[in-house]
This record gives structure tokens, sequence and C-alpha cells, in this order.
């Protein structure tokens, strides 16, 4: 299993106090040692920062927790390889561009038998791990839902949770989806939301005896969803997204 | 304008070395300050560095610099914005995965007016750069070319070729694509390669005082091509490769 982390903000943020507990669980403070990545959203742009090293020993993780990327959608994923060796191809986020936008993904749990991939498929797995090939196919249902371009917030929602829950009905599907505006947040087994907002507080790390106080580095109109499989602090009170549930977020807060 | 840097070798090499002088230009050695990016490949995965600092300023680019990521192949791009402003989606190299492989692009000039992409175009732009339309639009043609996935590399080398020279006819295409198998080279104003092989020697870098004895750290077998938009050594022999030309290199030298 692995574990995930998603930030999700109405301003661009950076993401170095909740990876600085993140990472170490990359191979210090647990197990999840077979390589790591991030993705950064910046308007459409995207920036995907990937490693094979374990996340607590990796230099780009270094990187990541010391250089503030402001950011207002971020997936991290630090991964304990199941199916799929340690390579490059096989580490979380994976990345595609639809409707002219990029949008990433990363999967904790593994998926049962998967449909085959029709040999026109826009979307192909470049890697061996089921993730990247789930991933592939929502991308392909989503446009054979919509070959007009992109809907709705509503029916993208309902079409993610549709292919998500079948995808997951054979197997354990928690995973986070965005494509630089919305974040989804699907629970199959454990994932955990909180909310921050003004009044601000301080935050203290579960994996690392390290604080900050929110009302320092933050203005009051400033709101942030913290997604991670694993509460990261141990102050602050985190709201479990129940099984089978799909959370839609954007500016900081859950849609649906 | 902008510059590029590519490598591509027999076995997986690091760039630092001709990073080091490359990544000068991006504003302190030359003009080129609105970004720069870079993607290595490590077997079929590839990661994709991109920063919108100057290259000479980005903590990026201190990572890669001293960072040694080994890849058979590498491309990278220092940017001065003329077509779309300074933004992640803006930045080279622009990433898609085609045939289950991630093909990447880096470009060096300004095409003219582009054909529209279609409705159903499976490759999108996301940013507002000429470079980026003009590498989906090639993607797409490929796609047409040969419908029933990845032809031969000589069939490949032909189509990217004439891709290339009708998406170049009105205007300047200097690129450098790959596929982590592959690397295309072409010129339309300048570009230069070299072959790195043994009798190795020292190489001394042109954009700061520094030097290294590559018999050191090399084996005799290895092989690697480099190629930049200006060469990047003063006492290496660099050969012009002539406009219009498209270069194929694997394994460190050239196909075609």
């Amino acid at each position: 299993m692995c574990q995930l982390l998603g930030m999700n903000c109405n301003v661009p943020t950076d993401i170095c106090f909740s990876f600085a507990g993140f990472h170490q669980r990359g191979g210090r403070t647990d197990e999840h040692r077979d390589g790591w990545g991030i993705a950064f959203y910046e308007g459409p742009g995207c920036r995907v920062y990937l490693d094979t090293k374990p996340a607590a020993e990796s230099p780009v993780a270094t990187l990541v927790r010391e250089y503030p990327i402001r950011s207002t959608n971020v997936i991290a994923h630090i991964r304990m390889a199941t199916v799929g060796g340690i390579a490059l191809e096989n580490t979380h986020p994976f990345m595609r561009e639809m409707w002219g936008r990029y949008w990433s993904f990363a999967h904790n749990g593994t998926v049962g038998t998967l449909p085959a991939m029709r040999p026109d498929s826009r979307y192909r797995p470049v890697g061996g791990t089921d993730s990247e090939r789930a991933f592939c196919l929502m991308l392909e249902h989503l446009r054979q839902c919509f070959p007009d371009g992109p809907p709705d917030e509503h029916a993208l929602y309902d079409a993610i949770a549709d292919i998500g829950g079948r995808i997951g009905a054979d197997g354990t599907f928690n995973f986070l989806l965005s494509n630089g505006d919305l974040l989804f947040a699907r629970c199959a087994t454990r994932l955990a939301y909180l909310i921050r907002e003004a009044p601000f507080a301080t935050a203290h790390l579960v994996d690392e005896d390290y604080s900050v106080d929110f009302s320092e580095v933050t203005t009051p109109e400033d709101r942030v969803a913290v997604i991670a499989t694993v509460p990261l602090t141990d102050n602050e009170t985190w709201t479990p997204i129940a099984p089978g549930e799909l959370l839609m977020f954007r500016d900081g807060a859950p849609l649906r």
C-alpha cells in the first residue's frame, strides 16, 4: 500500500509544512520506500517531480521541502510497490493531457481485473502498474462520456464517481485526481481531510516535532484543504472520508 | 529565441557537466531568463523538471547540477519568451504519451501560421506557445500516419522529417524530440553536436572555468552524443547540423 497527500486552496500556497511530515513516511517513520512523486499546479501549468529513491532520503524531496512552490492544487504519493517494480515509469502521480488541461492522478491500493484497453485508446499506460492502467481507463471513460469537451463540474463528478466505483468494485481504489482546478478524492479504505481557514491556529506534525502557527503566514481569506491517507497533524481535527465516497474540492472546500 | 541541450547515450549518463555550463546561459552568461526545463528518461520512464525562474538562479537547476541523474536521453531548454508569457504551462520541454511511450519536445525559434487543431485532436496544447501547438500537431500527424501503432525507426524518421519541414517552412523550427529510445534533432538555423567516445579526453566549458577528464569517469564502451544550440565546450570539435537537416540518435550516435 502507499500513502496519498493532496492540497487544494483558494490562493497559491506552499506545501512545505505538510510535506515535511509526509515525506518522512517514505522510509523513516513508515515503510513506503519505493519512490515518491508530487504534482504542483500553477494555473493550467503543472510540474511533476518524481524520484525512485525513498522520499526520506531523496534530494528532490529535500528541494520540495525547502523550496516553497506556491500552488492551488497538489497531489503527492509515496510508494510501497505492489504491482510493477521500482521504476520511474511506475512512480505516481501519473499525468496526461485531456481537453487541453493536465490531469494528474495518484492511487493507494490495488485494483483487480481491469477491462482491456481498446487498441485505439487515446490513453495508454507506459509502466506496469494497475494504477496507471486505471487512470488511463478513467480518462478514456470521461472522453467517451463527454465527446464534445469538458462538461460542468457536477456531470464530471458523477462520471468520475461512476467509473471510480466500477474500477474500485474489485479492489482498493483510494485516489486523488486533479485537473488544476478541481481536486477529486476517493476513499476506498482510508482517507481523511481537514480545512484550514480563519481563525488560523498552530498545527503540529505527527511525524516530526515541528509546528507552524498558520495565523502568522496567512490572510483571513485563505482557505486550504489538506487530504491525506493518515492525518499529518496531531492537534487538528481530521474528517474521515467514508469508504466509497468521492469528494470534489475547489478553492479549499468540498463542493460535494 | 531560446537554447536547446540534448544528450543521447548508450549507457545511463549524468548531464551534470554539460548542464553546469548550459544553465549559466539562463540569465548569467546569456539572456534566456524566462524559465527552463529538463526531461530525463530512465528506461520508458521520464521525469521533467520545469521552473519559471531563470535557470542561473533556480533552486531546481542547482539540484539538477548537483544530483547526478543517470539517463540515456535528456532534453533541456532555457527560454527567452517570444510567443506566450512566462508561465509554467509555456515552459519547455512539453510531454505527451503516444503509443504507450512518453514523448518530450523542446523548440528554439518561432513558427508561423499553423493549421488549426481539429476538434477531435488527441493532443491539445495547454499553454499559449506556438511550440506546444507545433508539438501537438506533430504527434497528431504521426498518429495519422501510423494508425496501427509505432512504425520502424526509418519510417518514423521520414514522417518526422516531413512534418518538421512543413511546420518549419514558415518560421524557425529548431527542435529536440525524444521517446526515450531515439532522440531527434532538427536544425533550422543553429544546432551542433559532438560524440564523446574512447579515447576520452578532458573537456572545458565555455560558460565557466570548469573541466572534466572524461577518461576518469567512463568505460571504453561508453558513447555519448551531446547536442546544443551553441557549443558548450571550447576544446572539442562540434559538428554543425545543416539547416533543414534532421538527425536521429540512438545509443550515442546518429543513425541518419
